[in-house]
């Protein structure tokens, strides 16, 4: 599929069953989020979660009432149960299912969070002239859980999961600016520097996505990552959930500029 | 003199040569400006040196007319000849003279620079609830001659010198986010961590002003400074010169919220 498609467009093939693939990369400068679909008997206590966390829990948007599958205010004719690439059921909190379409698990009770993703703020930082170093290398970005604990809210709890990209100082600072923009994307860094001081003890050792070359006279820099809603829903076990797959987002109409509070 | 006079009422002060000493701590909320007034043969260059860096120079008040020794946009009867505690004079670039008024010496020819400084954004730090070591432990603040070449305009040229404040990573993010939003006294930092990076041998031994306690899990953290317009001129050793003496300077009625950009 090119990247010339517009989002309404890479939806239908979406959902026509024609693209089951990641989503990096394309509809550029296109919003693209992480999902979280739960039961209302689980929503608000989420729904505090993320407020209480809005670095690495940022809503970009949710669904009016339970069971709403049409996200109309994050664009065209989206239908979220068939509209996301690869999504992942869990049951009690266990990983049973990977499917290209929720249709049918859905539910009346189900509330729809998407949440703020990386893609945003890299798109940023590379237009500024930046090197995003994961995409340099062409892998998924360096992840790790830390001791940075989150609020807690209701059933909801668990450490801040970081993403992390290599820099000069200088472009650490720059990105700082970009980032502190965008703050429903993670936002500025959480921590620069010394990565045992967060809780780090191998920076070569992600516990998720692939390690990155950091060269001489560069800091590790580290964002505020999507997947610690993720790892808190694993953590709180609800009963029925449903996630996007990794790497694989919902395609929003909003242009990442939208997202800029300044 | 107490820290509650108006920056009118020290002017006044200063001028009847009953206060001579640092004006740190002074006139809080309101800018205090570094000094730097030459011949108008000199003026052009200053003023594109300051216009191409503006990191190190930012203006941010000048006179308006070579001779004028009134400073009216920065300030109720600003009479720049008097109301400054402590001048130096500079006669082809070698300090000759430190007075407290330079109504003697003055000539039709010369044009005034007012150049933001520090004294702003360590208020709006101490503000946010960060730490400025330097106030902290009651020291002039650390400066460093770096390697980071100004770029030359006409006769002036050199290297930026850098301040330095030791601060952990999550302050030193929200320190960049701060100072951002105050590009003419210095803005962001210029670089943060291994100061070997731009040409620091050794942190502890500051090339003017004092040392700092650099405490551990703490990143030195580092601006353009106002010394490096005064070095500048030190080199480019302009026939006659005359700038304020170090933290003896020019209290402006413009609350430190107006140079705010954001």
């Amino acid at each position: 599929m090119t990247s010339e498609l517009s989002p309404f467009e890479i939806r239908q093939q979406i959902r026509a069953g024609n693209f089951t693939g990641n989503t990096s990369g394309l509809a550029q400068g296109f919003v693209q989020g992480n999902l979280a679909i739960m039961p209302k008997e689980w929503a608000n206590d989420f729904l505090l979660f993320c407020q209480q966390n809005p670095k690495p829990c940022p809503i970009v948007g949710m669904s009016t009432a339970p069971g709403d599958f049409l996200l109309n205010d994050l664009g065209e004719d989206i239908d979220i149960r068939r509209d996301v690439p690869r999504y992942r059921i869990y049951r009690d909190g266990v990983l049973t299912e990977e499917v290209q379409d929720v249709s049918e698990v859905w539910r009346d009770d189900l509330v729809t969070f998407v949440l703020g993703c990386s893609f945003s703020f890299e798109e940023a930082l590379i237009a500024d002239g930046l090197e995003v170093r994961n995409i340099t290398e062409g892998v998924n970005v360096p992840m790790y859980r830390t001791n940075i604990a989150c609020k807690p809210a209701g059933r909801f709890h668990g450490n801040t999961v970081v993403s992390m990209r290599p820099m000069k100082a200088a472009d650490a600072i720059r990105a700082v600016q970009i980032c502190t923009r965008f703050p429903s994307v993670h936002g500025a860094p959480l921590h620069l520097g010394d990565p045992a001081e967060i809780g780090i003890s191998d920076i070569n050792k992600p516990d998720f996505g692939d390690a990155v070359t950091i060269k001489e006279g560069e800091l590790p820099v580290f964002w505020a990552c999507g997947v610690t809603p993720q790892a808190a829903i694993e953590q709180a076990k609800p009963e029925f959930c449903i996630t996007h797959s990794p790497g694989h987002m919902l395609i929003t109409d909003l242009p990442n500029s939208r997202l800029a509070v300044l």
